[in-house]
Protein backbone atom coordinates (compact mmCIF):
# COMPACT_ATOMS: atom_id res chain seq x y z
CA UNK A 1 0.00 0.00 0.00
CA UNK A 2 1.46 3.33 -0.92
CA UNK A 3 0.85 6.09 1.61
CA UNK A 4 -0.49 9.00 0.50
CA UNK A 5 2.19 10.95 2.32
CA UNK A 6 5.70 9.61 3.01
CA UNK A 7 6.75 10.08 5.89
CA UNK A 8 10.57 9.30 6.71
CA UNK A 9 11.75 9.42 10.79
CA UNK A 10 14.88 11.22 10.87
CA UNK A 11 15.99 10.89 15.31
CA UNK A 12 13.11 12.86 16.99
CA UNK A 13 11.58 14.68 14.07
CA UNK A 14 9.78 13.45 11.08
CA UNK A 15 10.07 14.14 7.42
CA UNK A 16 7.27 14.59 5.40
CA UNK A 17 7.26 15.59 1.62
CA UNK A 18 3.66 16.81 0.57
CA UNK A 19 2.88 16.91 -2.97
CA UNK A 20 -0.08 17.29 -5.64
CA UNK A 21 -2.63 17.87 -4.88
CA UNK A 22 -4.17 18.60 -1.32
CA UNK A 23 -8.01 17.82 -2.54
CA UNK A 24 -10.95 17.38 -0.01
CA UNK A 25 -10.67 13.59 -0.27
CA UNK A 26 -6.82 13.34 0.00
CA UNK A 27 -6.84 15.97 2.96
CA UNK A 28 -8.80 13.24 5.43
CA UNK A 29 -5.73 10.72 4.55
CA UNK A 30 -3.11 13.43 4.81
CA UNK A 31 -4.38 14.30 8.09
CA UNK A 32 -4.75 11.13 9.61
CA UNK A 33 -1.24 9.77 8.15
CA UNK A 34 0.36 12.20 9.65
CA UNK A 35 -1.16 13.00 12.81
CA UNK A 36 -1.21 8.90 13.32
CA UNK A 37 2.63 8.84 12.65
CA UNK A 38 3.53 11.94 15.04
CA UNK A 39 1.67 9.83 17.72
CA UNK A 40 3.09 6.15 17.01
CA UNK A 41 6.52 7.56 16.60
CA UNK A 42 6.30 10.13 19.27
CA UNK A 43 7.91 12.27 17.47
CA UNK A 44 8.86 16.17 18.82
CA UNK A 45 8.69 17.74 15.53
CA UNK A 46 7.43 17.20 12.20
CA UNK A 47 9.37 19.03 9.08
CA UNK A 48 6.69 19.57 5.88
CA UNK A 49 8.47 20.05 2.99
CA UNK A 50 5.55 22.02 0.41
CA UNK A 51 7.76 22.73 -2.17
CA UNK A 52 6.14 20.52 -4.32
CA UNK A 53 2.73 21.48 -4.04
CA UNK A 54 1.24 22.40 -7.14
CA UNK A 55 -0.87 25.20 -5.68
CA UNK A 56 -1.61 26.85 -2.80
CA UNK A 57 -4.74 28.85 -1.62
CA UNK A 58 -6.38 29.34 0.87
CA UNK A 59 -7.71 26.09 0.99
CA UNK A 60 -4.29 24.09 1.00
CA UNK A 61 -3.69 27.18 3.70
CA UNK A 62 -6.60 26.29 5.68
CA UNK A 63 -5.00 22.65 5.50
CA UNK A 64 -1.64 23.54 6.63
CA UNK A 65 -3.04 25.54 9.67
CA UNK A 66 -5.60 22.61 10.65
CA UNK A 67 -2.71 20.34 10.67
CA UNK A 68 -0.04 22.46 12.28
CA UNK A 69 -2.79 23.07 15.28
CA UNK A 70 -3.48 18.80 15.57
CA UNK A 71 0.53 18.22 15.63
CA UNK A 72 -0.01 20.87 18.39
CA UNK A 73 -2.16 19.16 20.17
CA UNK A 74 -0.14 16.15 20.32
CA UNK A 75 2.94 17.85 21.38
CA UNK A 76 5.17 18.44 18.25
CA UNK A 77 6.27 21.15 16.45
CA UNK A 78 5.75 22.24 12.68
CA UNK A 79 8.22 23.56 10.19
CA UNK A 80 7.32 24.57 6.62
CA UNK A 81 9.86 24.52 4.16
CA UNK A 82 10.29 25.27 0.50
CA UNK A 83 7.61 27.71 0.43
CA UNK A 84 7.92 29.59 -3.14
CA UNK A 85 8.47 33.17 -3.34
CA UNK A 86 4.61 33.52 -4.55
CA UNK A 87 3.09 31.16 -2.13
CA UNK A 88 4.67 33.74 0.64
CA UNK A 89 2.81 35.96 -0.94
CA UNK A 90 -0.64 34.67 -1.73
CA UNK A 91 -0.70 33.48 2.16
CA UNK A 92 0.11 37.11 3.30
CA UNK A 93 -2.68 38.69 0.44
CA UNK A 94 -5.30 35.94 1.85
CA UNK A 95 -4.58 36.73 5.47
CA UNK A 96 -4.39 32.56 6.29
CA UNK A 97 -3.46 32.20 9.78
CA UNK A 98 -0.38 30.58 10.15
CA UNK A 99 -0.59 30.15 13.96
CA UNK A 100 1.00 26.93 14.98
CA UNK A 101 3.50 26.86 11.95
CA UNK A 102 6.85 27.82 12.22
CA UNK A 103 8.97 27.99 8.81
CA UNK A 104 12.56 28.05 7.49
CA UNK A 105 14.31 28.53 3.95
CA UNK A 106 14.95 24.65 3.95
CA UNK A 107 15.09 21.29 5.56
CA UNK A 108 18.12 21.48 7.38
CA UNK A 109 17.48 25.19 8.88
CA UNK A 110 13.72 23.81 9.21
CA UNK A 111 15.27 20.72 11.54
CA UNK A 112 17.45 23.31 13.74
CA UNK A 113 14.29 25.14 14.19
CA UNK A 114 12.70 22.60 15.73
CA UNK A 115 15.58 21.41 17.65
CA UNK A 116 16.16 25.25 18.93
CA UNK A 117 12.23 24.87 19.56
CA UNK A 118 12.35 22.40 21.77
CA UNK A 119 15.48 23.47 23.85
CA UNK A 120 13.85 26.30 24.79
CA UNK A 121 10.79 24.81 25.64
CA UNK A 122 12.95 21.79 27.81
CA UNK A 123 11.90 19.14 25.55
CA UNK B 1 1.56 16.50 -10.84
CA UNK B 2 2.59 13.97 -8.32
CA UNK B 3 6.03 12.72 -8.35
CA UNK B 4 6.34 9.09 -8.04
CA UNK B 5 9.11 9.24 -5.72
CA UNK B 6 9.07 12.42 -2.98
CA UNK B 7 12.70 14.03 -2.80
CA UNK B 8 13.49 16.03 0.20
CA UNK B 9 16.84 17.94 -0.67
CA UNK B 10 18.67 18.28 2.40
CA UNK B 11 21.97 20.30 2.15
CA UNK B 12 24.11 18.24 -0.34
CA UNK B 13 22.16 15.20 -0.11
CA UNK B 14 18.57 13.79 -1.04
CA UNK B 15 16.23 12.16 0.84
CA UNK B 16 14.13 9.68 -0.88
CA UNK B 17 11.08 7.48 0.39
CA UNK B 18 10.41 4.35 -1.80
CA UNK B 19 7.13 2.75 -1.19
CA UNK B 20 4.48 0.93 -2.78
CA UNK B 21 5.22 -1.62 -5.03
CA UNK B 22 8.32 -1.27 -7.51
CA UNK B 23 6.95 -3.36 -10.73
CA UNK B 24 8.51 -2.77 -14.60
CA UNK B 25 6.05 0.07 -14.87
CA UNK B 26 6.96 2.65 -11.80
CA UNK B 27 10.87 1.32 -12.10
CA UNK B 28 11.19 3.16 -15.22
CA UNK B 29 9.93 6.48 -13.41
CA UNK B 30 11.85 6.26 -10.27
CA UNK B 31 14.95 5.59 -11.57
CA UNK B 32 14.50 9.12 -14.14
CA UNK B 33 13.24 11.20 -10.89
CA UNK B 34 15.77 10.13 -8.83
CA UNK B 35 19.04 10.42 -11.25
CA UNK B 36 17.55 13.84 -13.05
CA UNK B 37 17.35 15.49 -9.46
CA UNK B 38 20.72 14.38 -8.57
CA UNK B 39 21.83 15.93 -11.71
CA UNK B 40 19.59 18.48 -11.50
CA UNK B 41 20.96 19.66 -7.84
CA UNK B 42 24.33 18.17 -8.17
CA UNK B 43 23.73 16.16 -4.92
CA UNK B 44 26.59 14.82 -3.26
CA UNK B 45 24.65 11.74 -1.63
CA UNK B 46 21.29 10.18 -2.19
CA UNK B 47 19.60 8.80 1.39
CA UNK B 48 17.09 6.05 0.42
CA UNK B 49 14.27 4.94 2.84
CA UNK B 50 13.67 1.23 2.19
CA UNK B 51 11.08 0.50 5.34
CA UNK B 52 8.15 0.84 3.20
CA UNK B 53 8.61 -1.11 0.19
CA UNK B 54 5.81 -3.45 0.45
CA UNK B 55 8.65 -6.74 -0.63
CA UNK B 56 12.20 -6.72 -1.44
CA UNK B 57 12.92 -9.53 -3.66
CA UNK B 58 15.25 -10.38 -6.44
CA UNK B 59 13.86 -8.09 -8.75
CA UNK B 60 13.25 -4.70 -6.35
CA UNK B 61 16.99 -5.78 -5.35
CA UNK B 62 18.24 -5.72 -8.35
CA UNK B 63 16.42 -2.39 -8.96
CA UNK B 64 18.40 -1.07 -5.71
CA UNK B 65 21.44 -1.98 -7.05
CA UNK B 66 21.03 -0.69 -10.47
CA UNK B 67 19.84 2.60 -8.67
CA UNK B 68 23.28 2.84 -6.43
CA UNK B 69 24.81 2.43 -10.25
CA UNK B 70 23.31 4.90 -11.59
CA UNK B 71 24.10 7.63 -8.86
CA UNK B 72 27.54 6.18 -8.53
CA UNK B 73 28.03 7.60 -12.65
CA UNK B 74 26.42 10.66 -11.47
CA UNK B 75 29.27 11.03 -8.90
CA UNK B 76 27.16 10.72 -6.20
CA UNK B 77 26.96 7.92 -3.30
CA UNK B 78 23.97 6.06 -1.72
CA UNK B 79 22.45 5.44 1.49
CA UNK B 80 20.01 2.53 1.61
CA UNK B 81 18.04 3.08 5.12
CA UNK B 82 15.51 1.14 7.04
CA UNK B 83 16.14 -2.14 6.00
CA UNK B 84 14.03 -4.57 7.54
CA UNK B 85 15.73 -7.97 9.09
CA UNK B 86 13.60 -9.99 6.69
CA UNK B 87 15.03 -7.96 4.45
CA UNK B 88 18.59 -8.52 5.12
CA UNK B 89 17.66 -11.90 5.27
CA UNK B 90 16.77 -12.33 1.92
CA UNK B 91 19.00 -10.19 -0.12
CA UNK B 92 21.95 -12.23 1.46
CA UNK B 93 20.43 -15.92 0.64
CA UNK B 94 19.44 -14.46 -2.70
CA UNK B 95 23.17 -13.30 -3.21
CA UNK B 96 22.06 -10.32 -4.28
CA UNK B 97 24.84 -8.13 -6.11
CA UNK B 98 24.69 -4.51 -3.48
CA UNK B 99 28.24 -3.39 -4.49
CA UNK B 100 27.50 1.01 -4.83
CA UNK B 101 24.74 0.55 -1.71
CA UNK B 102 25.90 1.41 1.30
CA UNK B 103 23.57 0.92 4.13
CA UNK B 104 23.08 2.70 7.72
CA UNK B 105 20.26 1.41 10.43
CA UNK B 106 18.53 4.71 9.91
CA UNK B 107 18.17 8.29 8.66
CA UNK B 108 20.97 10.26 10.98
CA UNK B 109 23.18 7.23 10.96
CA UNK B 110 22.79 7.37 7.03
CA UNK B 111 23.73 11.09 6.44
CA UNK B 112 26.57 11.14 8.44
CA UNK B 113 27.66 7.65 6.54
CA UNK B 114 27.16 10.11 3.56
CA UNK B 115 29.15 12.41 4.58
CA UNK B 116 31.73 10.68 5.80
CA UNK B 117 32.64 8.81 2.57
CA UNK B 118 32.75 12.23 0.82
CA UNK B 119 35.18 13.85 3.55
CA UNK B 120 37.25 10.39 3.38
CA UNK B 121 37.25 11.18 -1.16
CA UNK B 122 37.61 14.71 -0.38
CA UNK B 123 34.67 15.30 -2.17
Amino acid sequence: MTDIVPIMRFGRDLLVTLQGDLDDTTVERVEREITEEVARTHAAGVLMDISRLDIVDSFVAGVLGRLGGMIRLLGADTALVGMQPAVAITLVELGAPMGHLHTALNAEQGLALLRRLRDDAGR
